[in-house]
């Protein structure tokens, strides 16, 4: 069994604090490692206020990038950037080769992306498209490395399981949560993560309302008698491939 | 938390062995407690040979009881009988009551079921739709016993996960398995179990070949790396409320 | 191989001729039997007109049935009602009973019927219901005839094909038609049975209009190619079951 | 065109409040009538508290009977009682033939109801199936009042739109919203009509935060240009039957 | 609020006329703005009879220009060309980047275009991908025009809804309408629009007969109290984002 | 009518044979042409026991087509490489050219591919799509040929029927079966081209079970009483399009 390892992918800088913040610090608190793939820093699609405050594009790439280090950081996670550039996020097969590159490198064990179907953003898709697509080739020994170089036996991947974060239109985007995550535990680092991004702050209160109802749901899927607590807080996740176990529950 | 208990609701004597064979076996291989409710013997659908060969109505009912016992035995589950009828299996609100007592005496932790739909068996679905009903009217104080009494504040039960077993043409049913059990440990209680039931000796091998089908794709869903077995074998399933957790894995 | 028998189960007494018609001409053309079972005929919820000129409830059955047996006439059908009244069309034990009768007395080696989904119209989705209960019933040795007898084995039936007929609303009814069947050789028959049914005078167009329109797509489907005449008529039609054949075409 | 008038079939005595408090405040603003039918008090399975009291069946019936006028006068609605009983709500020819009656006297231009899916309450679509069946029942001459009468030509009712209000659990119950309401001129008259309900105390803050969460919506989907106010508040229908209109908007 | 405006994204020069000529009709009777993008004209996958005559590739355009210059002129809309080429009609940042200065330019407020699935024709789907592409990126002040320049803040659009008008083969395209347009009052304008299409003069009478086959619907869906006309006609569209209003209706 | 030709767009080398073998053969059994085009070899991705050997990437090609065309002539067909590459096999307009030669030579009156989802391999759906584009395209008399001629009327195709093989994964891929074909006369030929692709021994048995259980749909979906063989195998399909039928059967 491989160590626990898990591979955010993200299209923007932001997205992995607010979709994911919960399961990325639970997984750093169990002491596994986490690292965060900005596919781009939202500078185009998901920095308004900056533009309007007339900043140059550069500037906005980098305040985006420092926030997006110390959320991360805050949560417990690598992060790198492959600078793609965004609105639109472009697929091509250099990009999906690079990012082949990192799931060899990280042997992830989970993999979180955004799901597939998205009305209001065309980027998220483009890049579960592109997580999707690399996570296949990096298991197959006849798939070259980005720099042409094979990999060895022990550098291509298994078969982790991937879960699709929450979009922010749920039901418009076709998300029929089957994981409920409980982050509770881990929730007071996620509020900290969420805050690293000031020019968001009225997400803030949105995502918090989110994860109290998330833990509703968490409280009503797990049943009235399981005692969790009144403030439990979640995270909603759709698993794409079949869950392998060896006990149902 | 309760202790382990697996409630099997099953719309004829056989259902539970070719499909969830796998699962009570382990559970019962765990020490939990696993309880098979027979709604019918499927005495009229289900009975072809012996009907062939002349047998009475009642005597089909014993054989198909006797054969159910030595499986359920096998396996290591109890077993009870509803004798509601089968083909057609009629729904009505004094059967969904005494379910709701089943629930209540049995307080399953996981339910197992036939899933909803199923073109060729009008019986499954009927007995999937009063297993679900029975479930959300056993967790309400509000709602009585079959005798009429109310049900303590522990009698009433929480929320347990419900998992559909595999119909016997899973594309036309509508199943895409979200879960895949390796039911590797347990296969030779299975085995043994449908040896128990003669009159479908055709059935072994169809079921045998499921099972490894469904152990290549555990083996493939868990990625190449890990290890398992050539021989895995494997039973599919639906989990059909979301997945509550506090690691994603 | 059983003799061609075709099987029509109709909610009202007039749902067979619009939606149907052509396919029974055919076969019927082809010198096969062709049976229709009226459920009802329709004259609660389809026979506003008679209504308003203040006829009364037997009189309006004694219409719609002279109209359906002269409709069946045409076409070359046998019609039989079975009289379950309409608006509701009430699903029962009973009412399959006698659908069971139907089948293994008529052997069907075709099955036509309304689609299971139709929200202007609840009483043909409860016909489809039925008639594809009674299918699978009728198939079973130990299933009792409506008069307690058992059936031998000559009276049980087969797994003959089922095909839905359109709806009046098709999209609304999620009505995705996968076969276009070519009535043009049976379509002077089909308007002469539509002309049995004087009371709705303002559907003889809508269903010719509906005629030309899918004749277009049996044309566009067969490709430019092949000859067929301008004037093709089509009806559209939903396989329940999947298509067994040998040869791809 | 009719007078204004909105019906909304509710399963259980709260229900309207928490999930179309909005709607039925907006109309009763704009003068209109509005009639609210609850199909049971919500007694069994909607009640928890009040029995876990000890309270009797009959004195729960009577509380909850008063809160749910009291609320209905809030929002400034009619509201009458069928009191079908609750988990299970039991489908009738009986309870449909009141609800025609219902449809006829009210002659509803708008019809609000539970959707069709809910794997949480088996009562909710069971209400729904009830709504939709009465209100094609009730369009049509030939079927009779529940006294056995026939209705008059102007006492059947046209073919009003019909909207489902929002679930308890959106996506698991397959509820992707096409209508999105802003309700924000009616919010203090909803949330003055929750607070009639003072056993579901919890409910308030749930539904408020999904009230902000639902005006976010309004908000994204209507253009950030449109100025609507910082604290619109929403609310979720799905919409069963095309929109009818002359103008695309 | 913004002025009305109506952006029509076609793929092909005919495709405007045939689908939606009677929404953009509507409109101009209004007195509002309408302006129809063509992506191409067509020229290879919709002008058979041309290329059959032994035109030349810019004969055939020019012709297929006219004839679209002709039907908006009787429509009362502007129309320009994109020219991008058809079978296929190839993707591109580019032509997106084009189509954000159209959206920009005109602000539209309602925005018509292809559905998202069309099994018969590759270049509908990607018109429809290309246009919702387009106006996301318009909405964001940090994406550049295409000749470099920012926008201004009155330049990004804000979120008008989409509506996609039918394609050939509805069902098959999983179209099902939610929105029945009464197009009668401007039927004399789209019936004239449509003989400027001489070489296409089969789909007069095709269209002619889809109309009112839209318009029993439309009539169907608004009840048979309302008093529409005879003669009603419709055009059918699907709304993809939900509808913001704040009267249900 | 043409004559009979069958076209298999296989993206990698060995997919014709898993999953078209039987209906391959069957048509070259009864005297009809059949062309396999190939995509690429599976060179990168479905050759890893190769790669483990060491052996280089142009041998691997080379191994893998000898394979091929062995079996492609157990079968009875001709064989034709695009090699377009695969892991990723990228989509282009100039591979779609070259398909559309292919469908221009061939004229295909039956067309088979891989349907247009499996999220196991991307390689599979962009071959799918492919195909049905370059089917349009082929059939559009302005689409110039690859090497920029234009066809003539009789180069054009008309509109063979599309059905999509079975994916590894079928539930995953949300393959719903609707043609079940009886492969058992040409059973033998499908198994001696399967020992074709020594190196992936273990399909042999794999793809033998499958055949035995579509075999078993096959005869449970053609009724009990068609006398068809024990041993019947079968091979199951998606058909595209719809049917363009004469006769319901």
């Amino acid at each position: 069994m491989s160590n626990p390892s898990t591979l955010v992918i993200s299209a923007h800088a932001g997205d992995f604090v607010w979709r994911a913040g919960g399961a990325i610090a639970l997984a750093a608190l169990r002491g596994e490692r986490v690292t965060v793939a900005c596919l781009s820093y939202g500078e185009r699609g998901e920095s308004a206020s900056q533009w309007l405050e007339g900043k140059a594009l550069d500037e906005i790439k980098q305040i985006r990038r420092a926030e997006a280090e110390a959320a991360a950081s805050v949560l417990g996670a690598d992060i790198e950037f492959l600078d793609l550039g965004d609105y639109p996020l472009v697929e091509s097969t250099d990009a999906v080769s690079h990012l082949v590159d990192v799931f060899r490198r990280t042997q992830p064990t989970v993999v979180l992306t955004h799901p597939l179907h998205d009305p209001y953003n065309g980027d998220h898709p483009a890049a579960a498209r592109m997580a999707l697509q690399a996570r296949v080739l990096a298991q197959a020994i006849g798939v070259a490395n980005s720099d042409g170089s094979y990999p060895t036996r022990d550098e291509i991947i298994g078969a982790p399981p991937v879960f699709f974060f929450e979009p922010h239109q749920s039901e418009q985007s076709d998300f029929k949560p089957n994981v409920l995550l409980d982050v509770t535990e881990a929730w007071e680092r996620k509020r900290a993560a969420m805050e690293c991004l000031p020019a968001q702050k009225h997400m803030w209160s949105y995502y918090t309302d989110l994860a109290v109802r998330r833990g509703v749901q968490v409280k009503r899927n797990a049943g009235p008698n399981l005692g969790l607590p009144v403030d439990t807080k979640g995270e909603a996740y759709v698993r794409y491939y079949p869950q392998v176990t060896d006990v149902l529950a």
